[in-house]
This record gives structure tokens, C-alpha cells and sequence, in this order.
């Protein structure tokens, strides 16, 4: 019928999610907060929307995603440093003996990171991370890494902008490790990515180009405490909505509900999927949440139970 | 006639430009940049345009306005520092005299400026700049600081922005100090703003409200070598467009225009204007624009003659 043609198509949001407390509370949130005349409207300027990355957005495990890109880098340098055959934590490494090489504590993670994540130009740098997520695959799926991402969560992030939200990464991980595949992956551009640096120095060679050089020392940690601080050096808004998986984002989350004015809505996923994903909280080593778990109903968190919630995981899921 | 009735209003762009040299070179790039098909096309995605603030979307003569901003926090935090009577550079700025302030040199302006920018929560600062903008008053024109923002500036803004571009502000200016206002007058909102930052650490007070508290220590001075080192931290991506009119921008520029790939420009602020605002440049301690003069051509820089390129300075002017 022809008056069939000039109507919208209708909009589902949030359709990997199942029907349930977890999406009700979503939607009336996002509702409350973005119907013109309601109590509860919060402006365009302030919805300001906050999301960690590993663990949150794509997996995280058997280990942090970024630690795989720098044990891959450090195989491709080593040519280059035959003196790593005799030195850890690259000697286990390369051999490798991934439990061996962190056998050494935060000083070996931390030396990993350093020598595969400065010393090099920016471009040199994020021309490296764009080759591994075209080529390096994952241990257990054997898909690309930025093929990992949560489908429920990049709906969640779609909904949230179609309401005028702007959706932020503030994540423990790279700054430019992320920014190199997030927009495709999530609709996030790089300078809605907030994370942990390097220095870095502006340089001019001889022949007059110019690069900024990714230093071999710490800038910032956007971890914990560093959340809050990161995301005030940054955006320089405090969010109305922050989600995270770990106890690394409960001053995030904190920070978020306890704000004066504007309603606001803190978001926890909890992995308890073993089949499709992963299960693991309060004893993983790896996004550890505890505490978060502790105190999210005297915040008011909402707790996303993986296997419960979500209809599928992974966009490659059926 | 009916058929006007359907017509689009045709939008005049930097109606406060002269037309001349200046003008069209920056319409010329703009146009053939943002045409679909052309050679020189940027994808939205890179169209990513900076902005230094202090005397280039704002005045800063007879000094830089933060500056005032802090003299005037000094006398209003006295009552509560009876020391200061007797402690420069305190009692020189009590005495209403800023050049005797400023005798002890660097180490004298940033006591000045911790003990106004630091040592409080973000919201009692963003308070405070707040109170400042909406009362002080200019020296010389009796305007808001807010008001002494430059029209054709404005107008360049919104140009760009009407093509897709997304316009930071890159400024050696406290990123905070400028958070607070620049929406307003630039249409820019905060978390597009870069500049130098003090320390800053998240406190969870007993009641268990939640702040991020300045501290008195500098974090990063996004000036000369630091502005592409704060684009690079902050937004990610080398600049198509970067426009500023001191030495404390060259590497800004430079940064921006010895980029491979894509056309970029360059665009300099040159104060010839003593009538309707000021005239300096090679000599002056505020805003000194030098070797930047001597390499425009070299870069191949457009430098905007202010007396000649620009109708009107002031929103405020005739
Ligand atoms: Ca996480
Ligand atoms: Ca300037």
C-alpha cells in the first residue's frame, strides 16, 4: 500500500540484549533523561557516557589483548637484538614462556611495554598496531582481535549516541594503541579515547619532516584513581553514565553516581559465561572485580550478567 | 512569488572578512578539501582543526587574561592570608602593582599561578572562573573578557565547522581556565579543548562525596614543542588546519603543514591594528610573533594583516 512507503523504518535497539531488569533499566534511564519536560532531562552538553575497553567493550582474556600485541612485537624486533636471547623477561619470551617472562613482576610487564611502545615515532608506532590487527588472530577463537568486541555493548553505545549521548573509551590500556581500531570497532573517534601514555617529544630531522616520538617513560596511568583524574584532564565534564568490568573502574563508577543533580547510571559487567566467553571475578588476575561486586547495590550500580542478559556475545556468535 | 517561499536562506560565510588574498585562500582550501571528487579531498574523519586561544580567538594585551584572572583570585583569597602583606609577590599585587609582581620573574608568576589554580576542588575552580567571566571587566574597554573575542575568528570557526571540520582549541592556557566559558563563545565544547594542566587527584571526602582536587604542581605546559605533543596526546591525529599568532605556535604549525598526504594549512594572527585593538609583533613580551614572521613563506603560512583583512574586530565594534 502506498502509504507504506513514506513510513520510518522502525529502530530496534538493543536487540542482542534479552528482555530482563538489566535492558529495563537501561532504556528507562536513557528515557528519563533524554524526553524533553521530564524532571530528569539532562542537556545535550552534559551526556557525557564513559565505557572502559578490555573486559568491557572486547575480552581480555587470557591476558590483556595489548600484552599479546607486545609479545608479537617483541618476536619481530628481536632480530634486531640478539642480546635478548641471553636477557629476560625477552629470553622467555621468545622461547615462548609467557608465565616464565612475567615471572618478574610489574618490572617485566613494564619492560615489555616500554621497549615494544616507545622509542619510535607515532606513526611507526600506530602503522605496528594496525598490522597486528589485520594479521595477529586469537589463541582460543582464531578470530582478529577487534573481531572480539561485545555486541551487546557496541548496541549499547549506538543507543546511547542516537540519544545524543557522546561516548567516551577511558580505559587502563594505550591511548594510541586504541585509537588505531576503535572508530571502526565502536563509532569512537580518537579524540573520544581517553588512556595510559608515554611521554613523547616533537622532533624535526634534518630533512625538515616532523614526528612526535613515543618516549620509553610512563606520562599517565588511566587506572583506578587515575580514572577520574583521566577523565577530568580530558573531557573535563563529569559523566552522567559510566560502565566498566573491573575493580580498576570503581572510582570511575563512583565518581559518576555520587555526583550532585543529574540522574546517572553506573554499569558493571560481570563475566559469568564460560560456555560463550569467559567466567571470572572476585580471584581472576585478570579484570578482577571484587569490591565492585561489594558495593555496586549501595551505589545503585546496575550488574550485567553476561549469561543471562545477552543473547549473543560476539558479532561472529549465531 | 510562491516559489521563494521553498528557497533555502543562502548562508554568508566570514561576512566580517574582507575580501582580498587572506580570504580566499582559506575559502580556496576549505572548498577544495570538502569537495566530493576533488584531488585534494579530506575525509571528514581527518578534518581536524586547531586553534591557539590567547590573542588569536581572544585579546591578551595589555596581558594575558588568565593572568588577570589570577591577580584578581589573589585579592579576593587575601582576608583569608594576612601573611601576604609582607610576602611578595603577594603584597606587590595587593599594592596594585603588576610589574613589581612580575620582577621575580617566572618563578613569581607561577607561585602566582598555583596559589590561584591549585589546592581545590575542579567545581569550587570552574566556580570561581565562572564568578570572574560573568563580572570583571577589561582595563581598556570596559567589556567582559568573554566579549573581547575576535568576530572573524568566531566566523572561521563556524565556517569550518559548517564543512565538517571538528575545531579544537590548542592554547598555552590552563585547559580548565578555559572549559568554563568557551562553549559560549566559540561554540567549542570542553572535551575539544587542550592546554596546560596542573596535577590533579580524586578524593573521596567521609561523607562520601566525591571530587578531583587541583593540585599545586604542574602536569604539562602546551606551549611551542608541547603543542604537537598535547594534539598528539589529546586528540591523536596531525591537524589538516592549525591557526595561531605567536612563536608559541610555530611548532604547531609546523607540525601541521610539513605533514605528507593530505593539503594543509597554516594560518597566522599578525596584530597590525592599533586603532581597534593593538599593534605588536617582533618585539613584544605577549604574544611574540618573530621567527614565525620570517618562515611564514617558507611554510607556505597565510598571515592575516588584521588591520586590512578584517571588517570588524569586536562582536562589540560598529
Ligand atoms: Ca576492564
Ligand atoms: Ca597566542
Amino acid at each position: 500500500p502506498k502509504e507504506e512507503a513514506i513510513k520510518e523504518p522502525a529502530v530496534t535497539y538493543l536487540s542482542s540484549w534479552n528482555d530482563g531488569a538489566t535492558k529495563r533499566a537501561i532504556m528507562d534511564f536513557v528515557t528519563k533523561t533524554t524526553t524533553e519536560g521530564s524532571a530528569d532531562f539532562i542537556p545535550v552538553a552534559d551526556r557525557i557516557a564513559t565505557f572502559d575497553n578490555d573486559g568491557n567493550l572486547w575480552a581480555e582474556q587470557p591476558v590483556y589483548f595489548q600484552l599479546l600485541f607486545a609479545i608479537d612485537q617483541i618476536k619481530t624486533m628481536a632480530p634486531e637484538h640478539p642480546e635478548w636471547k641471553n636477557e629476560q623477561p625477552y629470553k622467555a619470551l621468545l622461547e615462548g614462556d609467557i608465565k616464565a617472562a612475567l615471572a618478574g613482576g610489574e618490572k617485566a610487564l613494564l619492560q615489555i611495554v616500554m621497549t615494544t611502545h616507545g622509542g619510535m615515532s607515532n606513526d611507526e608506532f600506530a602503522a605496528s598496531v594496525k598490522n597486528w590487527i589485520d594479521t595477529a588472530t586469537h589463541p582460543k577463537t582464531g578470530k582478529h582481535y577487534n573481531e572480539m568486541i561485545y555486541q551487546p555493548m557496541v548496541e549499547l553505545l549506538e543507543y546511547l549516541r542516537a540519544h545524543d549521548f557522546k561516548t567516551f573509551i577511558v580505559s587502563g590500556g594505550g591511548v594510541d594503541f586504541m585509537r588505531v581500531w576503535v572508530e571502526e570497532a565502536y563509532g569512537i573517534p580518537p579524540y573520544q579515547v581517553v588512556g595510559s601514555s608515554n611521554k613523547a617529544r616533537f622532533e624535526v630531522a634534518e630533512d625538515g619532516s616532523t614526528s612526535v616520538v613515543k618516549l620509553q617513560e610512563l606520562n599517565f596511568i588511566d587506572d583506578k584513581e587515575g580514572k577520574p583524574v583521566g577523565i577530568y584532564q580530558h573531557i573535563g565534564q563529569r559523566p552522567v553514565f559510566a560502565s566498566g568490568n573491573s575493580d580498576g573502574d570503581y572510582q570511575m563508577l563512583q565518581w559518576t553516581t555520587t555526583a550532585k543533580g543529574y540522574p546517572r547510571f553506573g554499569l558493571l559487567l560481570h563475566h559469568t559465561d564460560a560456555e560463550r566467553e569467559w567466567a571470572y571475578d572476585r580471584e581472576s588476575h585478570i579484570g578482577q572485580l571484587n569490591k565492585g561486586l561489594d558495593d555496586a547495590q549501595k551505589f545503585g550500580w546496575t550488574v550485567i550478567d553476561m549469561k543471562n542478559d545477552w543473547k549473543k556475545v560476539f558479532p561472529f556468535d549465531e
